[in-house]
């Protein structure tokens, strides 16, 4: 037990340096260990004897007011750190609560004292026995966050704050913990994370809803333009450069921001999000890029089955345990996949009546996604993301891999999008256009070049795209998934504004 | 033995959905076990029997020729692939070698066969006796890298090819260890992992030296201002953010890009560049901050030091072994710390001559932190990281928290810079003013608002960092880290242009 006790707790405070400065008085803790509330929390857990913890093992506690409860003889109060969803009891004297007439919802307190097993277990069986209170910063009544319900919409009108509350703070490190089980895996699959730039030249979708990079006004004279001497823009994807890398290192893969100017103002769209992209060279099947995209989610729901994080999603979020199990366990199983040629056929032949009438040749519009996922990717059990593959070429991208054998006589490409419920498109992958001439052909049929055999000056920000079909260029392929999204889907949270601390959209760059 | 080949060697190839487009033709491989030049090269080191190999385990192994040199009976290719250094040494039969014209420098192959001691060897105990060899991709006599010595500067303008030399491949998977090595460090002392935005309203730095987004030409009609309702920028540092979320969770960090629109044209600096930054809630000492930095290096290091990366590094980084390790030990060993009222009084009283004569009052410039880290940071065995503390209230930003007591009437605020060689300045830090009112004095001070008691309207784009100020704000501090910059020390590279794929600074923004 004592073993447990000290690994669990972090000696934090540890002075560094032979300057004279190094001792000044320390007010939150030195010697003694400090802790956290789910370290605290967890032990309880652990341990059939908590009454163990000896009193040379008194603990020291950061963490803020939730709630507070006074009775004649004992005041009650619950401290929350962010460490966990739950706040922790804290038994305090009537002369350590009532001497500080501020200790309300939000005050930032530190407190020393015994974890020890409560007398007369209510909530908590264990609670805090507080020796010593400090205050260490105060709050008032104007503090915009109450202890009880407040709307996401009002929430995110003060993005600064909102992340305090418990199940934000699950959001928060949902997010550290799925970055961490990501960069585990792909390490160990001897994929190199790289970096790719933001500010870049072209626009890889060619959809035209890119940002543009200036100076600040201050520099009037001088525009972004003349900064690097053409037009620069905020990058929409981290592919066209992940194909370079990746014929330097066989497998990349990358987390990395990017943007879209686009105006819309839905649930499902930022104009600043997260991409995690992944390229491997000498791949010559679409479906070792689908194969990877499953290899790399299987950890992170092992990892929620069996983490603290999980059990809060599970416990408190929005979705409720039965249908965050059914998403879980859906990542888990084989995911349904079908041709975008089936998709249309399955949507035309429906009862269900749709605002797009569904056709052959024209891309899915969000309620056809809605309608194949859940009729296709869901059942009673699993709600597995959906594989649509072999779209037409005419609606995807220029540097797409046309297949081999097409569907009635439709021209497709070796594309594939992931489909999820709530949230749509989650993730897309493709095979790219490896052959020189081709590509160029592909180019001209997308308008991106005046002819068939452009100048270097024709080609211009793509000229380097295209070099990297001169040199010994193999079949490769990758994919980019939406990582708010992908994200949004575990916890349950149909709106990708809450996944995001600080979201950007059409109109709103608050904080 | 039959175990580690099983181990190292991984299946990459499987199909993954029912569509009856899953069974096209692989080019590549589909049963056969497909290595990697790494691993092939890691098995000769691993086993004293390396015939173990059974004649069943045939590999394949996918990469570039890097070099072919014919005799009379039999060819020798060297094959790369990115995933180590060195390249691998084929033994090919005069049909295999002749049958193929374009097996030159840059071809890309897919070469089967066995594993095998060497009968004859000469540089390696080992060869790939190759029983199959595929050109997958072609190249020809224009490709711009060549196998013999090419300048840096030369290389810096095919960026997108220049990765694919082997030292660059080198420096790629380096970026990766560690960022594996941080991130799970980072995840072991229970920071939270974040990402903070990019597109931003307050520049952090109030150096004004900041990109403006805009919208794209086609878009002439509406500007950026317009998207987002009023001026927007590119972030110069993730710090503000990271304050409002270490309320929340406690220890935060991110890697995240940041922005200068700096016109300078130095090996240090770079307009777009990743930083690491934490940030530490409950902490009231500096020196908290700056062990922190010191100890999520150290398992940088340990890895360095027993891995193929490491060895990489020490054999052909352009430091050599005996110079590249003394950076290493210095970094495990304890850092010097000097006050900037010190580093000011060693600058004045030596008898170097400086451009520009240190001052009291004044920032240190790059010829001065060069002197103090070769002077004072540098021993004859170790190359340590330098601090300098305790600088000058006047010359930083208005977020530092000021010092208790000062070095000789001069007002000081709680902040380090770290120095190392070459690379200069690699992290700065500091405790934040943490109190509401002296905040807004310092900001009055810095010129950012017009009184000392400004209403919302005059706190402008600053308004939800005062207001963090308000409720609960708790003493806290972290730091900032030029990423680049670290890998540029710990590779013993001295341009930083060299240490980022895509590079862009002041006129240069090529790919």
């Amino acid at each position: 037990m004592a073993y447990i006790v000290k690994k669990m707790i972090t000696r934090r405070f540890v002075s560094v340096c032979s300057s004279n400065r190094a001792n000044n008085t320390r007010r939150f803790t030195s010697a003694t260990l400090q802790t956290s509330v789910a370290c605290l929390l967890r032990q309880k857990l652990d341990s059939s004897e908590p009454g163990d913890l000896q009193a040379d093992n008194e603990v020291v506690l950061n963490g803020y007011i939730h709630s507070i409860r006074n009775q004649k003889t004992r005041s009650f109060a619950a401290i929350g750190d962010g460490s966990c969803l739950q706040s922790l009891q804290a038994l305090l004297t009537p002369a350590q609560a009532k001497g500080w007439d501020s200790l309300s919802f939000g005050t930032a307190v530190t407190v020393r004292g015994s974890w020890k097993k409560s007398l007369n277990p209510t909530g908590q069986t264990h609670e805090l026995h507080v020796s010593k209170l400090d205050v260490v910063a105060a709050t008032d009544s104007n503090f915009p966050l109450q202890k009880k319900y407040q709307t996401p919409e009002y929430l995110r009108t003060i993005p600064h704050l909102r992340m305090r509350t418990p199940f934000n703070t699950t959001l928060l490190r949902l997010r550290s913990e799925v970055i961490a089980v990501i960069t585990k895996k792909l390490s160990e699959m001897s994929f190199i994370q790289t970096h790719t730039p933001i500010i870049t030249s072209s626009d890889c979708e060619g959809a035209g809803e890119v940002f543009q990079i200036g100076l600040a006004s201050k520099h009037k004279s001088s525009s972004g333009q003349e900064f690097f001497r053409s037009p620069k823009y905020l990058t929409v994807s981290s592919q066209l450069h992940l194909e370079a890398l990746a014929q330097a290192v066989g497998k990349v893969w990358t987390l990395s921001p990017a943007f879209r100017a686009e105006k819309s103002d839905t649930s499902r769209h930022l104009s600043e999000f997260y991409m995690l992209e992944a390229e491997i060279n000498f791949a010559d099947s679409m479906y070792d890029v689908m194969k990877l995209i499953q290899e790399i989610l299987l950890p992170v729901v092992q990892t929620l089955y069996s983490s603290q994080i999980g059990d809060e999603i599970l416990s408190r979020g929005p979705l409720g345990e039965k249908d965050t199990k059914r998403r879980w366990d859906g990542i888990s199983s084989p995911w349904k996949c079908i041709t975008y040629t089936d998709a249309i056929k399955i949507l035309k032949s429906c009862t269900h009546i749709f605002d797009h009438e569904p056709k052959f040749g024209l891309n899915l519009q969000a309620e056809h996604e809605r309608y194949l996922t859940n009729e296709v990717g869901v059942t009673s059990d699993r709600a597995s993301p959906l594989f649509v593959t072999h779209f037409p070429r005419a609606i995807k991208p220029f540097y797409m891999l046309p297949s081999e054998s097409n569907d009635d006589g439709l021209e497709t490409v070796e594309c594939f999008d992931v489909l999820v419920p709530d949230l749509g498109e989650m993730a897309g992958g493709s095979l790219r256009e490896y052959r020189l001439e081709p590509l160029i052909k592909s180019m001209f049929m997308n308008e991106l070049i005046p002819s068939n055999s452009p100048s270097d000056q024709d080609l211009r920000d793509l000229k380097w795209y295209v070099d990297l079909r001169k040199w010994g260029c193999v079949p490769h392929g990758g994919f980019g998934l939406g990582f708010d999204r992908l994200l949004g889907f575990l916890a349950g949270v149909a709106n990708i504004r809450e996944m995001v601390t600080f979201p950007r959209w059409v109109g709103r760059c608050d904080c």
